[in-house]
């Protein structure tokens, strides 16, 4: 199968590469580099079924032409800005890195006759919502970031594209995505952090924000079953845990896994409920629909995190 | 009060701006003439607290300048592509003439500390939902027209510019709204058709799709209403009518209304339930929300298109 993967130098890539290349697809690649990292993709470089290309995906005529020569069956959309709080710095952000982007994929798709699309939604785009955990079909959609608006908007321009040129999708809405090879988030934050200053760390917000975090694994897992098993035309699903873990317990954890005595770290909080503008503190998603599909993540919200610290901090060594 | 209103030429604006005006407010208009009229916004031009300016809300410039200098206190941004069907031929389309022009004037906004934004939004964001009459809080949603993800996309944009830059906003999602100084539309439609051929009518489709019709008169009244009485960061209403009318009966209608025996004027059917790629041939839209507010629409849906073919009728004269 011809397959080509957006953010191909990004965190989800890293994980995913190798699984591709191992199964025999021929796969084409994108990056600029921006948040992907050229030693992340320097790791598939050598597989002769891997083909990369170093530009920017609002390169709509790059894009088409990408597309028009490769003739792909399928695509993993993983290309976006995933650092929620820079889209808060720069309004225009996520628009062009989410959505315009998405909209030249699904352009260079429609006129290339490439027919599947898989695509990293977020349950960000759920904002604060009144139900928790909350499921697929909760309205009204009122994401309270830029970049959660800018997912939103992926997601209705892919369902339009699906029904109007017979594009099937899988709209994945993750929980936080941990494991190996981060270029932001929390986990790498810290390490970073405690690096620098092992006498003392700075927790954006009062700790308390929770939510699920999904080990990388379990989350390409969960896509390439949702792939395999559902065939509606939009196919959308949390990809979560039903549990949940709090920005303080990860703090914990790291400072342990970084040898370091938890006493001797001075914990200084920003304060308030948020991690930043737009940070949602209290996540929780159903995971029912993707259960009923029968697929399960194979560890809950504490492992994810514990084995993605212990692997974060051997990687960033 | 110092208000913008965007597409201050097109179908919407037509009717609101004498009201506007004559409440004393300081309106300031723009309008690039891509689908209003010139004739349409002469209407108010005299008037001494109406400001026009000509150009492409695209432009972010000058959109920012324009509200640098006026300093508004209230938007009613009513600018889009509301042809539906255009969007299908030119798929960036409702991506520019939608969500970009929507996230300048956020942007503008946001800059010029303006605090309050009227939008029209639309019903057609739900797709075809599984509930019907389809209330607010349906999801998931996924549109089926490149117009409709356009208008979910701009929603989103507008909850997060909402929640990080204390913007309030007023989302009406549209039924079908109709009355005089139409620029498209079935009602619009059908009359150009008959006074080219009054032996002929071409209907899209099978002539069985129905919508809740709204008169613009009554939209108008519902939006100001709830402009007036919802307070909260984001209010987000169905603003229809609880029945509906056929694409048939609208037909009947006009041909009658143009002095036309219908015994003698053939119908000629595309064919098909949709009108044109993306239409969504059955619509009804929940209105609990707004009668709970305590507004109800004067008129019912047949009513709402008797009275607008029979103004349009005299105003195409």
């Amino acid at each position: 199968m011809k397959i080509v993967v957006t953010g191909a130098a990004g965190f989800i890539a890293t994980s995913l590469l190798p699984r591709l290349l191992n199964s025999g697809d021929e796969v084409h690649g994108v990056d600029n580099y921006f948040l992907g990292k050229r030693e992340f993709v320097a790791r598939s470089l050598g597989a002769p079924n891997f083909h990369f290309y170093e530009f920017d995906l609002l390169d709509r005529d790059r894009v088409i032409a990408l597309f028009r020569d490769v003739r792909p069956d399928l695509v993993w959309h993983l290309a976006a800005n995933s650092d929620i709080s820079f889209g808060t710095k720069y309004t225009d952000f996520d628009l062009k890195g989410g959505t315009l982007v998405t909209y030249n994929v699904l352009e260079a798709m429609r006129l290339a006759g490439t027919k599947e699309l898989l695509f990293s939604s977020s349950g960000a785009i759920y904002g604060e919502p009144k139900v928790m955990p909350t499921p697929e079909n909760y309205g009204p959609i009122l994401p309270i970031s830029l970049y959660a608006a800018s997912k939103a908007a992926c997601e209705t321009l892919i369902t339009a594209f699906a029904s109007n040129y017979g594009i099937r999708s899988w709209i994945f809405r993750f929980g936080n995505i941990t494991g190996p090879f981060p270029t932001h988030g929390v986990i790498h934050d810290f390490i970073l952090k405690l690096k620098k200053d092992p006498t003392r760390l700075q927790i954006l917000g009062d700790g308390r924000q929770s939510k699920p975090y999904v080990h990388v694994e379990d989350c390409l897992d969960g896509m390439m079953f949702g792939h395999k098993q559902a065939r509606e035309s939009v196919n959308c699903f949390n990809l979560a845990v039903p549990d949940a873990t709090s920005v303080n317990e990860i703090a914990q954890w790291t400072i342990e896994a970084m040898g370091l005595d938890a006493k001797r770290v001075l914990l200084e909080y920003t304060g308030g409920s948020r991690g930043w503008p737009g940070d949602v503190p209290q996540v929780r998603l159903d995971t029912r629909r993707m259960e009923s599909l029968g697929w399960r993540p194979k560890m809950k919200s504490a492992e994810a995190v514990r084995r993605s610290i212990s692997e974060t901090v051997e990687q960033m060594r």
